[in-house]
Order: structure tokens, then C-alpha cells, then sequence
């Protein structure tokens, strides 16, 4: 990973809770890379969306899909937008309500999304796709065909102006808070892999990415 | 719980992947329930924002908490605003590649915030919220004080305009592909819970929402 720090823009410049901003290009990266979906707020005749949609990274630029037709496709390739992703770590527990906190790891990446329209740079970035879900598994699928790379558009936005949040750790109790009689610490969320349900259809065994699953 | 159906708005009528709408009141709550965060869009002078925060839900209002100067409070009371929960419960592996999904819950709401300005409402809706994230804790904490009310507002939202969009299930192959040598199935994820840190300056035993987290 590439750890070169990005400077901040005036809408990247993190003011509330600036301790917690950071604009390290490798935490950025590990954020994205971790996300299965981001959010996009972009704008139209009727108002603000977020929006929710699958996303991966590639080099230095953030990737989506779409239907063609869809409103959000062409909206984002009209104006700028913002791309949130955030994970939640956990919970802390502070001596004093005010103090209570959540453990994350976010990004926010400001830009306009450009058209993948390279069919070859198209098909190998839905294969990098491909393989952070189920890495191995581009090989086995049946692969897409004209058609439906035809009715999919791939969309990119680089990553210049972003800025990250995180928080770790245990609360930050003001002084003469500390000898209150409450338990305080963190309680932590994780993404967890639950058994793998095969389709009833399906008679094939199940690969290693399948079997990992679990484990991984 | 309410399961009368709201209406879709245009901003809410479900346009892709109609299938998945649901505009029941019941789902609507059950997500924001489950969610600790919620993403919201929102516009000013320098674009479009999707900024991450802490949400909870009482009756029929979505509710978040900041400080009172920051940008996004005061811009929230001025213009309508997009707020989304999307929960990610696991991979879809179809037979082709095009049809490779993803299970989630989502819910989106439209309309604009409002400030809970009575001072007894406000004190009882951050009470909900810590009771939300521990339930019993709020008779631990040392409480807020009025200083450090005054130097927070809370909002609210109605829920009026939104729509959930949920998918469950395995992969929706087409016919032709269903003979194709790949596995199939669902790769489900969960939010898990692990187990509690105590803070390192923290003498107090464990209470039981800290003792049944990971149980939980």
C-alpha cells in the first residue's frame, strides 16, 4: 500500500473531532478494500439521494456498477457527488452519557464519477470485482456475455479529494469523572462470515473460497 | 410494532429491482432498530455531503444528536435531507456472473429535520438512545449536566416519505445457466458481537448488558 497522505480540500478538511481525521492514503485504501458497499449522495430535480451501492477499489480510483438506464448512473456522471463508506467498530462506554462514543473507520470521497468505457479495462475491473467477493471464483462462473456487459455501465472516481475518520480505543472521561461507579470500556462490533447456504439446486462440491468462508 | 404501509412518494417509488420494495411499516422499523448509524445527504454551498452519524428510532421519528455549530445541525434545519440505513447480509453467488447479488436491508427516508426543542422531550429521546446502546445504562452514567445540553441539539425526522428496500434468499439464475458446474448459494454475513474491553482504569465489575454483550 501506498502511504503518501493526501492533502485536505475545504471539503475534506475534517473540523468537528479533527483528531479523529486522516488523510493517509493506505488507511483509505484499507477502508475501501474492507467495504462490500458505499453510500453516494449526489443531487437531482428532486432533491439529495443517498444511496447505497456495491463498490471496490482498483489503483487509485473507487469503482460502481449499474443498469444504463438507471437515474443514479446518469445523474452521477452530471455533476459531483459524495461517496461515504463507513464501518462500525464498536461501542464506548464512558463514565458520563455525554462521553459515550463509537469506535469506526470512515471515508468520504468528493468527485465526479467518469464512464469505465474501455471494453477490456471494463471486463478485467468487474473481474477484480469478482474476486474480492469470492476470490477464485471469475475462473468457475460462467462468464458474462456481450449483452449483458452492454446493459451494465462502469463508473470510477478517483480518489484525490477524500478524507478519512477513524476512532479506536477506550473512552475519554473528563477527569473528575473517573471515579464514578460505572464499568467503562469498549464493546466491539465485527463483520462475521455465517455458514455457507448452498442453493438447493446446486449439486457441485463447494470450493476452498466456499469452505474458507467461515474461517476466513 | 406498526405495519400499516406508507405510500410511495415519487422520490420513493422503487424503480429498479422493484421486486425488492417494500413499504411496510414494520421493516422500516425493524431497520433503523437494528441500525447504530444511518448515512445522510445533504447539500450546501459546496456540493452534495454524505456524512455518517449516530441515529435511533422512537414512534414514528428517525432521531440524531450533534453539536450545536456544526455544519451539518445547522444545514439539516434549513433543507430537505435523504437519510439511509443499509444492513450487508451476505454475498449471492449465482451461476453467471451477471447474476451475482448481494442480501441487504435498506431503508431511505425523505423530508427535513426538526430540532427537539423541549427540553424534557430532549433529555427523554437521549435517554432512549443510551438505553439503545445498553440497555439499564442510563441509571449508571454519571448523567448529563446542563452545560453539556445545552451544548448539544437533537433532531428529528418524520418517516412519512420512505421506503425499504430488503433482499433475501439465494441466487435467481436464468434457466439456460442453471447446469453450469459452479457452486451456488449464499455467503451470509452477520454483525457479531466481541467480546467487552475494559478500560485499563476501570475497578467496576461487569454489569449484565457488559456481561450478555457477546451473548447477545
Amino acid at each position: 500500500m501506498n502511504h503518501t497522505a493526501t492533502p485536505a480540500s475545504p471539503r475534506t478538511q475534517v473540523r468537528r473531532g479533527a483528531t479523529n481525521a486522516n488523510y493517509e492514503r493506505g488507511t483509505l485504501h484499507a477502508i475501501i478494500d474492507d467495504a462490500y458497499l458505499c453510500h453516494i449522495a449526489f443531487s437531482d430535480k428532486h432533491g439529495v439521494h443517498c444511496i447505497p451501492t456495491a463498490c471496490w477499489l482498483e489503483g487509485e480510483h473507487l469503482y460502481i456498477h449499474g443498469s444504463n438506464g438507471s437515474r443514479m448512473v446518469k445523474r452521477l456522471l452530471e455533476a459531483e457527488c459524495c461517496v461515504t463508506i463507513t464501518h462500525l467498530d464498536g461501542l464506548v462506554m464512558a463514565r458520563s452519557a455525554f462521553n459515550h462514543s463509537m469506535n469506526y473507520r470512515s471515508a468520504m470521497i468528493y468527485g465526479r464519477f467518469e464512464v469505465v468505457d474501455d471494453e477490456a479495462a471494463k471486463r478485467a475491473t468487474m473481474e477484480v470485482f469478482m474476486e474480492k467477493l469470492a476470490f477464485g471464483r471469475q475462473a468457475q462462473v460462467r462468464p458474462g456475455n456481450d449483452k449483458e456487459y452492454a446493459a451494465t455501465t462502469v463508473l470510477r472516481i478517483g480518489l484525490e479529494e477524500a478524507a478519512c475518520k477513524t476512532r479506536t480505543g477506550g473512552p475519554n472521561d473528563d477527569e473528575e469523572d473517573m471515579s464514578w461507579p460505572v464499568w467503562a470500556g469498549e464493546l466491539p462490533f465485527a463483520r462475521t462470515r455465517l455458514a455457507p447456504i448452498q442453493h438447493e439446486a446446486c449439486t457441485i462440491a463447494a470450493p476452498d473460497y466456499v469452505e474458507a468462508w467461515q474461517k476466513g
